[in-house]
């Protein structure tokens, strides 16, 4: 992304042919500040009435408008949603239920990644798409086909079944390698020929083999990432050498990581924080966060791309007409959703989108603009942000500084998907560390480990948590080792290293691979039952909660116990044991990661509430920081609706006001504020 | 209907062929005021055992005892329940699920309208019927089929898709007119050509494109009505002039009104009351009013066929052997429904069932009588109610006097199922208003608008509701123009008129085609979402409950705010304008109308409790008025299951017993009671 | 069976073809006590790679080290879970959803009874298996299959409608009389061609025929009794006179009594009562008496085999990696389901399994050992279990002493499975009934009426409940009344005698073929509805709980009433009728079993707490007796997880300590004892 400052974009879709209307509407945005338009991404009857025909006139004509009022413009690919012509006579392009119902023209995201005639048919659109435009002085990206993975992230075609008997023939060559890595032995699963292989299909009380869900994860997650190359392969042959790649996420059964590094330039989210608010939920609970919950998610995609853009950032209330109704966005918070971003890495935001949808689908899925075209406190608030950009414009580029880091990889996230006994503490825990190092203003980032990970990017963090490596390898574990002995701190908890890649068992005492590293014996284990009282560990005297499941422990090579049970029949036996390695160490914690836990985690590895000396902010206020050159860039965003009060201790420069401020200051609802402090 | 005074009917199945049995079951029916059965409606392979072998002998029988006795006979058509010969050898008649699974023989309503081989087969077994007992002396009337659209209102047969491509373009011409009424611009789903069209089928999240699904659900009320004419022009070219032609609902996807005024003389409902009392529900809460909701669909009914009959009027528990659980009716009960049926319109009572069916899915859905067909406390009471029928037979044709009306209409009704935003609204107004309407004693119409609606109907009531006509077209914006002019007062809801015939948002100010006529326009527009507090606006100090979502409003062309926002973002804001326009006034409020809300409107348009100054009802009774000849009938139903006390304030003739009261009375639980009053 | 002592077995998978490892496992468990393992019922694909070569080499190996050992062995025949080579040649051999949707491979248990190439096969395997190994000395029996109609009891393929045609055509002869049974008048549901006639298909609403579903359900129990009758056929042709047949259940849609009759020497069951403490379950609530609901499981077993098998005892958490997570029973719990096994007749009981699986749907099914095979706390359990058996071995062979017996048939089980009216009824009652005998100290039996049932069987009990006799036939009401007639004391409930054998409703006065035996004649009936306050009948100054349903009675015949309700309209009608006959009574009672009902009855009929002279227990612990040869054992279970104490008034024999006792003894958290008494 060749930006350079923090830019605002919006998803334009010029839908009636009218010049003089796009004209004024570009116009418009560039007297509120948007200089970036995203436009194409459903259009390919527009661009391929009939199959074969191609016609380019409207686009043609759109980007004329575009270059003679100079607005950039990102393009996108149009294959999310392929023409009826094509899906009725190529049902095979369809992805299905896993009965078999094909899932018709009608709503979008209907098509599979490995039908040859659908990749076949895609890869010449995205041909004539970029030969014609992949040099046009207007645009400045392009975005591969829209929210892969969204609607639907499983697979169960014919053609997902032929692929992936392709997929596991590369990676186990012979029956009896899958065979094993299956433990198709239990039930007499075993099979004889790769034709009696299938994606899940319809079985009883829905309990597919673990092994071969965990594959076939990967398999779609794989699909996915090839469709994206092949788009991409394209793209680069036919586009300018300044002109970026990307797409939009975040979903599902998809190693985004491996997506950004083989065919993008930058990744870009689109974020809605306001389904936090929306009729089904609960927002009058504070526990979940509400809409800060979105920065959990931003979190991973710095993990993914460090400046990231947000391809479709929300202006206006959301919902399908079919369901997800929310109320409008209030006052205030289109901007602190917008700052939300930026504090965590994003340098372009481009709202989605300039008018609400008149048809369709996505009627309520509100624009800047109402149906009617009129200004609106919207447009008026999106103006007002785009001073804000102008403002704090010199921070493009810097880098979130984390305290700590959480480290993740897709083998536990599918595992914990397919796995309930996995599923229940993951939950568990990634929403208390979370939680624990929001409440308690201590940034933290995702790490993940992944064939790319060194031991250079883990030394960036004092203390890794890493709750519950469930799956673990030997270069994994290596690695880990790597970073205690070089000084870091490594946490994890219960049910670690008990599977291995393929998600079977490991035949050794637990925790496996990481039992000598972590000096820590697994002699018993079980879930906290529902007529249990809550679990705690005493921790030299801090009760430390150890929720849904508890390792019973054993110190072993020179480890030591730091903390006993105080409940259930393992009473009096270790929940946490330290062990010293090199200039680090480790943890094994037998419970959870619930918020308090975290808590006290961080205090007592003391990394919590890094800015302390500088800053106090009430629990309703996130803290965000990104660094540049050695300058600091303090974000504080009150997400409350409601007045909050900060109390700055050492003087610190505001970028909107461009006043120094200290002492008590007051944040109206919502609001938000970019310090600045030099080294 | 030729009917002349309160009647009572019942529904019968002659199921053994024995004629001294039949004769001893008619006997006991008019020894106990019965004078007319409904017969045959489920018979087909009775007539027809056998694909063009047609038999009559059993029914021949069946009139012939019918005719020594002097009973009236209500004949039905017997399609509700093709055979099993029929379905097996034509599957193509059946109705599929939307992933194409057939329903298949085993319960009943499993065939769809549009299947040729259908219409073929039903038109002749109608044909033969009619053609012999077209002029029976016996038969009074002949129901078409039976409860159109119950158990299914949704078609997916391909026979359907079919019908629905020549509706289509009986109604568009041109692919490019369905394309732009359809938006297909929207996540690219242009047609090309008219076999890609397709009733909705399994698509991605369940959500076909909306406007597909709003001319879809036409379509289904269209085929049904199609249905119905079909055989109800067989029947009149069989049957005797002063015979009737009906049959019995009311079940949704259908356009009652259409049907009625097609191929009915008058139309019937089935009104089983008991469901408020089934196994399931809460009836302990008071606030659903219990079974005091079926006066709602009566009105409903009223509004189709002002005088109306009930085709089955529930004499016994109900329920499947696989659902619907209930309990007994109390004694008193079976009387009150009778009286509220009559309350609201009816002039023909039928009971479902005589005997209880000892066989089938509807061995719990109970008759008068029991299995074993001795004398039980249910007979005893219809014996009570035939002498109340005697009592008040005058008033047979006597017309339901509403206080004010609620217009309704069918492309909002369909379009409030489809649409989520639009169905919270209209879900919480209707209820609130008839609960406004019963609670303070005020009684309301229905008044539907269609083709046929003019401005007389309109000005019969001073004061119109219409709560969210979120799609308004300018014939309906004209009408009620020209009704607020002639003197009317017209309160509309949030929401109003943002959407066009095809349920597309209109790029207007909203509310589009209402704006001038109401002075009003919404500046902005949200849900109440479950994190605020409910919403009030002030009117002149009265805080009236604006639930669910809220319009912000400004007046323009000299109307003028009544009321604003008490709370969230936009306090202080309009939220109530009012409009003078000729000798009338309009009301836009911004919010819902919830029980209190109606109220308070009541109140202030000065329609509330018209009854007032006569007699006085605690808010467990019922009041319903109808009026013949100058002379008003007051009804007053108990629906509590304990005492009440009613104030008569000027001197009323009680019709069961013939005598004047004044004061304070009291009503014994479940008791009705029957006032008359001259001009 | 031919075991003379309390024995102690496992499941044992031996996966890898490794002979020591082999040995080495035997030797631990026989150091543990263990005398018998099963193996090899999920082992086809071992014994038959590909279709028709067979190959024994693997289980040749394994069981010359059993013989080696000198261990027990009970092989499985392995048609549970058919290869991949034969469902995929063969797709008819699979079950299907009503739909239509084959259960493909990838769980187990996805066949049907009816395919004829299934059975082929299957017989194939299991002619192989039994020639072979059929008189191998240490193989002692033969399980078939492996929980017959476990996963699914609903069986819809192809295979399945022909055989139902089959049945019927047995059954009924004629087309005539299956409409008749069937009510097929209903509805227009008349057959008119046997191939008209499915298995259960897709129909409107969910609601097939339900005469049509009862005998279906018969079908399916026929089926699965037909299917292990062909492998018992050929097992008894081919194994020694002494070795035993059996299999392990139970399931549902099966008539366990017939299969074990017809098929096995004893019948096991699989018994895990760690499923009360799932994470879904809600144990804190004692209501349910959580694992204390097994004992009514292990009831309903010694009503089919008075001495029976655990086959699969829990011995560790349970799961599958998709659903029923569970905690780890906790120290004592494994000891406490095995002797609560004992205490209700089981003489041979086999752990599940050996050592956890590490691969598949189950590796959270924790065996003994977890996946390290490391020795652990569960392990030294099972040692110590083995001290208990051979404290108590002379006990093999005793009988469960039942104070009273409740009656079952699968008639009315199948019945009530259809029927939500007689569901709701039957599921309070038997719940009921079960609660007020354990906490009371009552123990009770199963007696199911059968063709096979005498009345040597009834008089065996003082007081027999017949809770809902709903469907009732002649020659089960004659031996009711001749039980009743030789001094039995029979207590009905509602809801009785008002069906016949086909689920048809009597055309006769409630309670139909009951009605002279019990003087009853039932008026009316309703649901206590959710409107309606609790009902009670007043039972001489005790009031008696009547939830869920009532019948509202008179006597009739010189019978009496010996209480009236004390609410609802029928306040001061009867509840509970009883009426003399021979030297016995019968009491008709007006409502539903719940435990505090239960309760009153136990008391009112002189039954309640039979060993109150010698023990005196807390609710949380129940009583259990056994007894040979004139000498009873007391089995005393402590369910909490605390601290209980008993009081024994007459000196007992300890068994486990050979110590006398007498006073306050203090049983500690899930203690067990057994105590002796002589007559």
């Amino acid at each position: 992304m060749n930006i350079d400052k923090i830019t605002m974009g919006v998803c334009y879709y010029p839908e009636h042919w009218d010049k003089s209307l796009w004209k004024e509407d570009l116009l418009r945005m560039q007297e509120n500040g948007i200089e970036v338009v995203r436009i194409a991404e459903f259009a390919w009857t527009i661009f391929e009435p009939k199959e074969g025909n191609f016609n380019f006139d409207f686009f043609d004509s759109f980007l004329e408008v575009a270059k003679e009022v100079n607005m950039k413009v990102i393009m996108g690919t149009p294959t999310a949603t392929p023409p009826v012509w094509l899906t009725e006579k190529y049902p095979e392009v369809l992805n299905s239920t896993k009965e078999g119902v094909l899932y018709r023209h009608g709503c979008r995201r209907h098509y599979n990644y490995n039908s040859k005639i659908y990749q076949e048919l895609s890869s010449r659109i995205v041909e004539k798409m970029s030969a014609r435009y992949g040099n046009h002085e207007c645009i400045i990206g392009w975005q591969i086909d829209n929210e892969l993975n969204c609607e639907l992230n499983e697979f169960y075609s014919e053609s997902d079944t032929k692929a992936f008997r392709s997929f596991l023939k590369d990676k186990y060559e012979s029956l009896d390698a899958l065979n094993q890595a299956w433990g198709t032995v239990f039930w007499n699963q075993t099979y004889s020929d790769w034709e009696e292989i299938f994606v899940p299909r319809k079985v009883v009380s829905d309990s597919t083999n673990p092994h071969q869900v965990l594959d076939y994860t990967r398999f779609i997650s794989d699909s996915a990432c090839r469709f994206a190359k092949m788009q991409s392969n394209i793209l680069r042959k036919n586009i300018g050498e300044n002109i970026f790649v990307t797409t939009n996420g975040m979903f599902g059964n998809l190693d985004n990581h491996r997506m950004t590094k083989e065919s993008l330039d930058v990744y870009m989210y689109d974020s809605y924080p306001n389904f936090a608010f929306a009729m089904e939920e609960d927002p009058k609970s504070s526990r979940n966060l509400n809409d800060r919950k979105w920065s959990r998610n931003l979190s991973e995609v710095r993990s993914i791309s460090p400046i990231f853009g947000i391809m479709e950032q929300q202006s206006g209330a959301n919902g399908w007409n079919s369901r997800m109704e929310a109320p409008a966005p209030k006052p205030g918070q289109l901007t602190l959703w917008t700052m939300q971003s930026i504090a965590h890495g994003a340098d372009f935001i481009s709202y989605f989108r300039w008018r609400t949808c008149t048809k369709g689908t996505e009627i309520y899925w509100h624009g800047i603009l109402d149906y009617s075209n009129r200004d609106n406190r919207r447009l008026q608030e999106v103006n007002e942000v785009s001073k804000i950009f102008e403002s704090i414009k010199e921070l493009a580029g810097a880098e979130y500084k984390a305290s700590f880091g959480v480290i993740k990889d897709y083998d536990n996230i599918w595992d914990a998907q397919l796995d309930e006994w996995h599923k229940r503490i993951e939950k568990v825990s990634q929403k208390g560390i979370f939680q624990g190092a929001q409440l308690t203003h201590t940034p933290m980032d995702y790490v993940y480990l992944n064939k790319n990970t060194d031991l250079e990017q883990l030394k960036k963090y004092p203390v890794l948590f890493y709750p519950h490596p469930t799956i673990i390898t030997e270069d994994r574990a290596q690695l880990l080792k790597d970073y205690v002995y070089e000084g870091g701190k490594l946490v994890v908890g219960c049910r670690s290293g008990y599977k291995d890649i393929t998600g079977q068992c490991v035949m050794e005492k637990a925790p496996g691979l990481l039992r000598n590293m972590t000096g820590t014996d697994v002699v018993d284990y079980t879930f906290v039952g529902p007529g249990d009282e809550e679990s705690y560990v005493d921790w030299k005297g801090t009760q430390v909660k150890a929720s849904v499941f508890n390792d019973i422990l054993e110190p072993i090579e020179e480890s030591r116990s730091l903390g006993t049970y105080v409940n259930n029949y393992y009473k009096g036996k270790s929940g946490l044991i330290e062990k010293e390695y090199g200039k680090g160490k480790t943890y094994y914690f037998g419970g959870t990661f619930s918020r308090e836990t975290t808590e006290v985690f961080l205090d007592k590895l003391d990394i919590s509430t890094p800015y302390k000396d500088i800053i106090e902010l009430p629990q309703m206020c996130e803290l965000g920081v990104r660094e540049k050159n050695g300058i600091k860039y303090i974000f504080v965003l009150n997400f409350d609706n409601a007045e909050q009060e900060i109390y700055i201790k050492s003087e610190l420069y505001n970028m909107y006001t461009k006043k120094a401020e200290i002492g008590k200051i007051k944040l109206t609802a919502f609001e938000t504020k970019v310090y600045k402090i030099k080294r």
